[in-house]
């Protein structure tokens, strides 16, 4: 089944909340639904959009992987309650860093944290509350990109031929998938949104596991997550599609108090973009980007060098993984 | 035994070239002395100070040990034919790809090309020739870091504890051992060489061994060589302390002609230092380094990220192994 696709130029962003949200009444019906929230624009709006649609009838969760920046759930959590949706947090951080122990391979890194997603830890969830119909925030991008064999997005299903009523046991529900990410934001915007959300940057759906080259574990988790605290408060101000630190397993030769040190290396990408499908480095300060690494290589240990990406994607993608 | 160091801003050039002359004469006698020249400022100073104390005493070799950047072999030739020096080709490639053979430590693969160099290559020279002294262009930096464990440089052995007349049958001159590069520079220019070889950047003993992460296969090379091509190209009018192409292990998602592609990344460093010492990234123009990336993702195949070094050193070294 071909996507329509919505392009920003021709939606209304109101008339396009109500449509989604009576589609999700008819399909879900008074059986109880759930939906994970990660805090992006993406799962944001299909949150408000959802509850909207069901009320009470939707369970929101924040799955604390282990994979997520540093402060992420609190955060969400705290700015939901301020929107009126209680959102539930799951602690599932052992099931995501057994699933990756070992892994070293980009795709099947993905594929672990896909399938623990729903099939452990959703497939729990789901029979807990009698739910039959998940919502997720999967965009026409994720779509494409999967279906072309360039990146296996983890909310991606139906597209490769996967049932996810056999896979996992129940329905996912996509009302999103007609949109890009500029048209998300602009629903978000509309559904009520506060800025710090609806003009988010995007953050992979396998989180920090995509930000590390080689073997995912509890170590290097916590090396990219200070990198990316330095990251994102450098960045904050800058006008970007995304911009993002990733941990080289690649040694490299430095010094510390005047010996040799085989440390780690940070790779440092920020991104201008509209959609995604293209992409282009941004032109930042020189000055900036020698704040980012002298402060980087302060604050996470063993690192002795610092990059920034200057190619183009294609034939980069944003994501290293 | 401590090297007493000479500044350049006490170096008297015509009076050093004089003194280590005669030094080179009083040691060597009539016995035949041989040297390896690579292209660099340290060697080709050597060589022409050992040519001026021994003259036809003096045998200069260039080792093609296949770890060398495109044309260099040919260049240093020409350039030294017409300097009056007649430099003998010795072809050991099989020798070196063969001692790097998987090796994957930055230390072993130093040692690796060390003990290819001095042990079997010029080991094999010396009987041939029946020389009895091996000249040689180590300075003052290569010591330092060398002793203090930051880095094994290839042409350090006493200091190490390492008598070269015992491993390896010969003596070793080192007639720029005082000095570090800018007295170097000083030396080379008062000695008529041109300024592309007196102001010529630093390059590795290791050469592009010291330029690829992981094990160097020819492959490799090949790869690393054309990203070198593209990069001194391109910086050829820039003032700078070094710049180069590191070829990395680590592998990147990318997209070739709308599909995933496994890619590689080329990191490009440029460095703004006095003596290697201390050394700071360069602020190229953005709009080069994205043209930098452009043409390495072209002209380099399977490379899908390129990246710019923006740490300083310390705590990053120079060169990546």
């Amino acid at each position: 089944m071909t996507i329509q696709e919505i392009p920003v130029s021709n939606l209304d962003p109101a008339k396009f909340i109500e449509e989604q949200a009576d589609a999700i009444r008819k399909t879900v019906g008074n059986i109880p639904a759930i939906n994970a929230l990660s805090g992006g624009v993406d799962s944001s709006a299909v949150t408000l959009i959802g509850h909207k649609a069901l009320g009470d009838g939707l369970k929101t969760y924040f799955v604390e992987n282990g994979l997520m920046r540093q402060g992420e759930a609190e955060r969400v959590v705290a700015l939901f309650r301020d929107l009126g949706v209680h959102v539930q947090l799951v602690d599932a951080r052992e099931e995501f860093l057994g699933a990756l122990k070992g892994i070293t391979d980009p795709e099947e890194k993905r594929e672990a944290v896909t399938q623990t997603f729903y099939k452990k830890v959703f497939g729990r969830l789901v029979r807990e509350t009698g739910a039959k119909c998940l919502l997720q925030g999967t965009i026409l991008t994720d779509v494409d990109e999967t279906v072309a064999g360039i990146k296996r997005q983890h909310n991606v299903f139906e597209q490769l031929g996967i049932n996810p009523e056999e896979a996992f046991g129940y329905k996912i529900l996509e009302p999103l998938v007609q949109l890009r990410k500029d048209g998300v934001r602009k629903v978000a915007e509309a559904l009520g949104l506060p800025a710090s959300v609806y003009n988010r940057m995007p953050f992979p759906g396998p989180a920090l596991a995509a930000r590390i080259i080689g073997e995912v574990t509890p170590e290097k988790l916590a090396l990219v997550r200070l990198a990316t605290v330095v990251v994102e408060e450098e960045l904050a101000g800058v006008k970007a599609f995304q911009y993002m630190a990733i941990l080289h397993e690649d040694r490299m030769t430095g010094m510390r108090d005047g010996r040799r040190d085989f440390g780690r290396q940070i790779e440092v990408r920020c991104w201008d973009s509209v959609d995604a499908r293209k992409a282009t480095p941004t032109n930042l300060p020189f000055s900036k980007l020698t704040k980012i690494a002298a402060r980087i290589c302060r604050a996470v240990p063993g690192v002795v060098s610092v990059t920034y990406n200057i190619a183009t994607k294609p034939p980069s993608t944003i994501e290293a993984i």
